[in-house]
């Protein structure tokens, strides 16, 4: 069977990096935004709308079969039943099936249950992921206090998301394999431990 | 600075046989009931007890200038200024100053943070703890429900005598660096990959 490894995310925690550093090192594919590129295609929605769905989690369900009307319902059950959940539930399980593969975020961990994926949680501390944030950012400045409040913000949406699609607690260690801390650590030394851990533990399912 | 590595373990998680490993790998001191006994021999108290109030978490205070007379208050707060909770800090503190070293539990993350500790949590499913305790245990037969009761109980004083000892939450991600769960793994393979992980993070440390 393809290892598949999930990783969600804070925000700022370096998660995204760390992924892509480690599908890298393994020579698998990566898969982050490519998804949802691919519910755009096939839901024929804008991608940008598709993303508000999916990345910031507006519990919103839009039919794909009233493509022309705007018609979204506020609530977390139709959008468990919604069509964007559902593209996005089958793009990913497309995904898994073609090869190993690294995927962020998505509620891939649950979504993939069947294929036994090495589920990672990365996190960091306030601190960090000020720093992080600060160090990406281009554009404009923001106060500490804005950029935290943005950071929650985010962070409290994929929260809601995860609740909604799986009923579990996002960022609870009992549903990961692995909660790595970030706050004091390079990300390329931990990518290549971690290849390392993948490998072990594929190795050991063997 | 040596690089010291703390264990925190859910009882039956297979945190202590990971440590270990991870100590013979790494060519590391590895302290778990070696400490319980230092404290007897400096305290002039009985193993056992220095063991109950240690390891099971009893918020027993017991003054050793009264060394004939058993005078125990249960109250957290008093344990915290204790004795044998001082003079665990004292032997800790020499030892994590003398060479590399893992320690299993005794809430070393806390008490040595100077020493930037690698903090790691072990912890399993119910089921596979259940499992673990089976495999290990060679004597009477309880049922699942009676060994499932045991397990809980020592896992809540383990998260009692935490609290207390640090006023934190034991288990709680955000005090560690790594949240390892062993259901799905073998500990051999899973120890030489924290092995590898421990090098690289004392690597890009330096």
């Amino acid at each position: 069977m393809n290892q598949i490894i999930t990783i969600g995310r804070e925000f700022g925690s370096g998660g995204r990096e760390l992924g892509k550093r480690l599908s890298e090192l393994l020579g698998y594919a990566y898969y982050d935004r490519e998804i949802v590129r691919a519910i755009a295609r096939r839901s024929e929605l804008a991608e940008s709308y598709v993303d508000m769905v999916l990345e910031n989690g507006v519990c919103a369900y839009y039919p794909i079969t009233v493509a022309n009307t705007f018609s979204a319902a506020y609530d977390p059950l139709s959008m468990m039943s919604g069509s964007i959940y559902a593209a996005q539930t089958e793009i990913l399980k497309e995904l898994a099936g073609k090869s190993d593969c690294v995927i962020v975020g998505r509620c891939a961990d649950h979504v993939l249950a069947d294929f036994h994926p090495l589920r990672i949680f990365v996190y960091a501390s306030r601190e960090r992921k000020l720093a992080r944030c600060r160090e990406k950012d281009q554009g404009e400045w923001v106060s500490d206090r804005e950029l935290e409040r943005r950071i929650r913000a985010v962070d409290k949406a994929r929260s809601q998301y995860y609740r909604a699609c799986t009923g579990c607690v996002w960022g609870d260690k009992a549903n990961y394999d692995l909660c790595i801390n970030t706050s004091g650590v390079e990300l390329k030394p931990l990518a290549a431990a971690l290849a390392a851990l993948a490998r072990s533990v594929r190795g050991s399912e063997g």
